[in-house]
């Protein structure tokens, strides 16, 4: 609990209703969408900059930590209260505070719902190419702490790309200003890129400035199936090496597609083993012949059936198993551990096949689904943690992708973050030196160590 | 001078040839690209990260500057000595170490080359798309120091965006390697952006991985004549504000299109207020529309003549006056003060007529080059430095551009750095929080100060 006294302070900032510490509020901020559980001792939800900045010159004062959090989307465990302390939930701050269509920025508040900014940006003819699978609840500042991305992140990249600019508050209660609204700027260091995705070590985000792009005329989608999964990572292999620049390549494997079609009765076949969707964007003629050659590619590599959307109708349904994918798997089991490990795009197949044989290994239910252009997969471990032996052999065949991808020239995480889930696997990345480096950074930002704590390091 | 004793240690590690210190050989290295000089101690040509590690051992245990250094065509004065130490020429590791055409990355040492490495990456139809108008001799490592940008920066973005991971010697001689291979990567904080563009504050480059991507299978360009240079600044507003994004957007004014005629004879119109020279790339029937899009824009906005190359000769004929634009201004007399203050689009027009005011406030000739689709603006300003009144008033000039670029929304430097001729106004954009966090950042990498110190702050 928060002593009386610190209390009184926060909701003299925060207002009544923006101060909550009874049970039953703190446990709606105990998690997040990872597997981790912690109560904070108190939430405060503040309205503006200034108030953060109030907020944390008392908690660096008294040194209780302090966790930033959005929507709780979060997969790593980011947003977890796991030393108690002061839960900051930005919802409230949502607001547009600038829009310049003919210069494309935005400058928006850290709590703005991503989903809510693309409505509104689409009506002027551009949008914010991140897109998180949780776009319509996840928040502007909790995509730029996880560094969040997405589907189109094949063509468009990840959040940082698209951060022009950053306000945000030190530990000590300090605001900053980083970058500006040009999209070309060098003057002084890239202070907005450390802050996207620090996952919150660093500093409170509080403002974004948002480089967006005009909306392609068209785009269209290809849905395809294999009955050998290995021929479907060698087409994403193949079609990232012909030069084709996607805007997402998904893959879903058998397991991923039989939870879904038993769940939602779309029409998926029960039988392949692999789907693929891919969507090009840009103009139409363009788009129509990469569609084409992409068909071709899939076919001589073994697919089994190829769809095409026609109209936005079609898009939508094939689709549609992609955007249910993680909802299904999690209501098979208690949990789903969904990781995010990354490879070389040319490595995918050989990860692949790796994730199965530890799938063997530790009799162990394992989906894949995967950002394929990216190589950035997930694999998705249905399990129950209330079991003790079943959760020791998940957190083990965690453990060995982790190595796999790691030897595959690969890394931890392509969007998640490493939160609390990943932090025992960072030594397969950090070396003495680079974590070093961290430290310091943390030490001198936050020399209390007050900024979610117990996170990455 | 380097104290013999230092020499000694210094010679061991470079080798005989790898250590300079004559005062003709220091010479060459007292200057780069802006107007300043300064002369180092000594000049040290490693041929490996290790080497630079040994180096750095020494200069911090005896608190000797150390700058590293490219191939010095930084133009804000960012490799100059300013403090004497030791220059750490790069230009000996120029090795491509790994080049993956399948997953679109290659691993090079800091020191090659930037159009050596086009036309290696070219050859396996890939490019890297930061094109630093002095790529033909500036390297890696010096464009990933200034965060350099370039022409097809409007559609490509800046070097930051092309890294995917650094090796780099942190002053007490500590190797860290940032990021890796894969597109999407957020393991642990992004170390990666820190050092691009950090001038050498923060520890010194050695190896870079780059992101690449397809060369493009069609570009065309046109050449924009415009008697009112309103015109032509309203035109570039308005073709990125239609959707279209060029790969290049270049403008240049009356003055420049006047030296540079004179100087090459390539028939440039004399009498014209204006130029712009616009290029798209894609495949070929959209790079058509899109020209013709763009020429019908130019027209109703004013344009006296459009030329739009059908082949490589004529594109290259259309870009070279472009290309001979700073070496023809700088020329024309001894000195040429070349800045890149950058301001949203919509306010290019107000610049650009603010820049000619400031000309003649301070009766000095100043011509404006643009990347223009970026709001990046170049005034040039030729002048003596010997001539200690004139150069005073083209002093007071860049002070009043710097604040009006502010005042319009602003930066001081679009891809040129602050360096030392922007450190006098960094204050117009960095407020005490700002230098506060910048300073604490290089205290805690950097505690003894060595490297190159005297810059941005």
């Amino acid at each position: 609990m928060v002593e009386e006294k610190i209390a009184k302070e926060l909701r003299a900032i925060a207002g009544g209703d923006g101060y909550l510490d009874s049970r039953e509020d703190l446990l709606n901020y105990s998690y997040d969408s990872s597997v981790d559980e912690a109560m904070p001792d108190a939430v405060v939800l503040p309205n503006s900059t200034e108030q953060i900045s109030k907020i944390m010159k008392i908690a660096d004062r008294e040194k209780i930590p302090v966790i930033a959090r959005g929507a709780g989307t979060n997969l790593s465990g980011g947003s977890i209260a796991v030393k108690g302390g002061i839960v900051i939930a930005l919802t409230r701050m949502n607001a547009i505070k600038e829009f310049s269509k003919e210069n494309r920025y935005a400058i928006v508040e850290a709590g703005l719902v991503n989903l809510d900014f693309q409505n509104y940006a689409m009506k002027q003819g551009l949008f914010f190419p991140p897109d998180p699978s949780s776009w319509a609840v996840a928040t502007i500042g909790g995509n730029i702490a996880e560094n969040a991305g997405g589907p189109r992140g094949v063509k468009y990249g990840v959040t940082r790309d698209w951060i022009l600019g950053l306000k945000a508050v030190l530990a000590d209660g300090t605001v900053i200003q980083t970058g500006g609204v040009t999209f070309k700027n060098v003057t002084g260091v890239d202070l907005t890129s450390l802050f996207c995705g620090s996952e919150g070590l660093l500093g409170i985000v509080t403002e974004a400035t948002l480089k967006l792009l005009p909306l392609p005329p068209f785009k269209q989608s290809l849905q395809v199936f294999y009955p050998k999964i290995d021929d479907a990572s060698k087409t994403v292999a193949r079609i990232i090496g012909s030069g084709i620049v996607p805007v997402a390549l998904e893959l879903m494997d058998r397991v991923v597609i039989n939870v879904v079609e038993d769940a939602k009765k779309i029409g998926l076949p029960k039988d392949v083993a692999a789907m693929l969707l891919v969507m090009v964007d840009g103009i139409e003629s363009e788009c129509r012949n990469q569609v084409r050659l992409i068909e071709q590619i899939c076919k001589e590599e073994g697919a089994s059936r190829v769809a095409i959307a026609e109209n936005e109708t079609q898009e939508e349904a094939l689709w549609l198993g992609r955007r249910s994918a993680l909802g299904c798997m999690s209501q098979l089991r208690p949990n789903c551990l969904l990781e995010d490990v990354t490879v070389p795009v040319s490595n995918l197949p050989v990860m692949i096949k790796g994730i199965y044989e530890i799938a063997t290994k530790y009799n162990l239910t394992i989906g894949v689904m995967a950002h394929a252009g990216d190589g950035n997969t997930h694999p998705m471990i249905v399990t129950d943690k209330r079991d003790k032996e079943e959760w020791e052999r998940a957190e083990k065949a965690i453990g060995d992708i982790f190595k796999l991808a790691v030897d595959l020239g690969g890394t931890l995480s392509g969007e998640h973050g490493v939160g609390i889930s990943k932090k025992p696997f960072m030594n397969l990345i950090y070396g003495e030196a680079e974590f070093r480096v961290l430290k310091d950074l943390k030490k001198v930002l936050d020399p209390n160590g007050i900024l979610n704590p117990g996170k990455i390091m």
